[in-house]
C-alpha cells in the first residue's frame, strides 16, 4: 500500500447546507469514509472485527480530531480524501487526513483513533492487527 | 395522552441544503423523532426495551412510508411534528404524522412500523405494550 | 442510457444506528445520490441548472414518496441504487428506485419529482431538459 | 446572559451508529445547535443575518476545531452543550464547548468561527454585532 491512501467522494445535496456549501460536520463523516477504505484495503473491516469472538473484537473509536477548514466544497463537487498514518501506539493510531478537490486543500485534519474492546475500554491492538499497519 | 401528540422541532443548518431550504431526508429524521417522544409519554423507551432480557426486547423498525411534500421548511424555522396512531395490529402499528409551521403544513406522512425481536423477525407485541397503546 | 440506471453505494458507520442496521432515513439519502448520479449521466448537473441565468433555472424537489422498506442492510454492505424513469409530466417526473445488496432488495421507492423555479413555484420542464429524459 | 450558554439535547437515533454509541460527528451538528442558540439568545439569527442587504449581511463558518472525546453518549441520554465566548476577534469568535450527560463530560470543543460575507471573504464584525457579543 502506497504510504498516502486516497479515495474519491462526490458532494450531493445531503452534505451541503443553506449557507450554500458543504456543512461541515459533512467534512468528519468524509474523513471518516476515507479512514474505513483505508482500514478496508489493509484488510481491516469493521464487521469482520465486531462479528469475531468477543475476545478478539476491536472498534475503533475517535478520541481526538482537529480540523483545519481552509477551502469551502460545494455540491457535485468530487473530492478525495487521503489518510496517511503518523503514529501507531499500543491501543491507538494517529492519522493525518485531508479532504481535497483537485490542489486545493479544503481541510487538513488530525485523529486520534483509540482501539477499544466491546466495553469500551482501551485495549492493546493485536499482532495481527499490528502487522497490517506496519508489515 | 390526546389522541394527537405533538412535539416542537427547530430546523438548523445541518437539516438545510444547498436548494436554501429543508433537505427531504430531514423531514424523515424529524417525524422519527416525534414518534420517539409519542412513544416516550407513552412510557416506552428505545433503550429500555432493548437493554431488558432478549426475550422482552422490541425494536419499532420502519416498514412502510408515505411522505407527500407539502411546502418548504428553511433554516431557523420552528417546527410541530404531530403523531396519532391509526391502527394496532398484532406486530405493527400505523401512524399518520405531519410536520406544521404554526398552521402550515410541510409534510404528511403515513407510516407502518413494525415490532421486531432480536433477531429482526416480527415479533407480537406483549400485552404490556399494547396496553400503552389503547389503555 | 439504458433503460434502468445503476449506481453502487458502500454503508458506512455515518449510515447505521444503534439498532445495529442502517438508518430508515439513510436509505432516502441513497436514492437522492442514485437520482442525481441518473440526472448526471443525462447530461443534467444541479449547480449547472442553478448557476444559470435565473429565468433557466431548475431545481428538482421531492413532492411525494413512497418507500417499502424489506430487508436490513448493514455496515459494509455495497448495494446498488437503481433508477427508472416511469413518467414524465410537464413539471415533474415520477421515479421506480430500488436499493439492492446482490439480488436482495433492501427497499423499494416510487418519487415525485417536481421541478421548480428559484421561487419554488412549479416550472414546466424546458425542452432542453426533456430530451434529456426522451430522447 | 450568563458567561456560559447552555442548552438541552435528546439523542436519537439519527445520532447513533453500529457500534451502539453516539456517531462522532452527531457531536459536531450538537455542538453546531448549541452555537446557534446561543447566538439567538444574543439576538443574532442567521436567516435576519442572510436575508439583509448584502452589504450588511454575514455568514459564521467553522475555521478550525479541536473535539476530544472523553465518554461515549448514547440512544435516549439527554445531554447540555454549553458555549462560552473566549475570545472576540475583528472577523472571528473563539469558542469554547462542552456536551455533558449530568456531571459527565462527553466531549469537549475548541472552536474558531469566521465572519464572511456573502462572497465568502473575512469581513469585520460590525458595531451591531459586536455590541451583542461585549455588551
Amino acid at each position: 500500500m502506497p504510504a498516502v491512501h486516497s479515495f474519491p467522494i462526490r458532494v450531493y445535496y445531503e452534505d451541503t447546507d443553506a449557507g450554500g456549501i458543504m456543512y461541515h460536520a459533512s467534512h468528519v463523516r468524509f474523513l471518516e469514509r476515507g479512514r474505513t477504505e483505508f482500514l478496508r484495503d489493509l484488510g481491516i473491516q469493521h464487521t469482520a472485527l465486531m462479528d469475531r469472538d468477543p475476545r478478539a473484537t476491536f472498534l475503533f473509536i475517535v478520541r481526538r480530531m482537529e480540523i483545519d477548514y481552509l477551502k469551502p466544497a460545494r455540491l457535485d463537487d468530487l473530492l478525495t480524501v487521503t489518510t496517511e498514518l503518523v503514529e501507531l501506539g499500543a491501543a491507538s493510531l494517529q492519522l493525518k487526513q485531508t479532504l481535497l478537490r483537485g490542489e486545493d486543500i479544503i481541510c487538513r485534519g488530525l485523529l486520534t483513533i483509540a482501539a477499544v474492546g466491546p466495553d469500551g475500554r482501551p485495549k492493546r491492538l493485536s499482532n495481527d492487527l499490528r502487522v497490517k499497519f506496519a508489515p
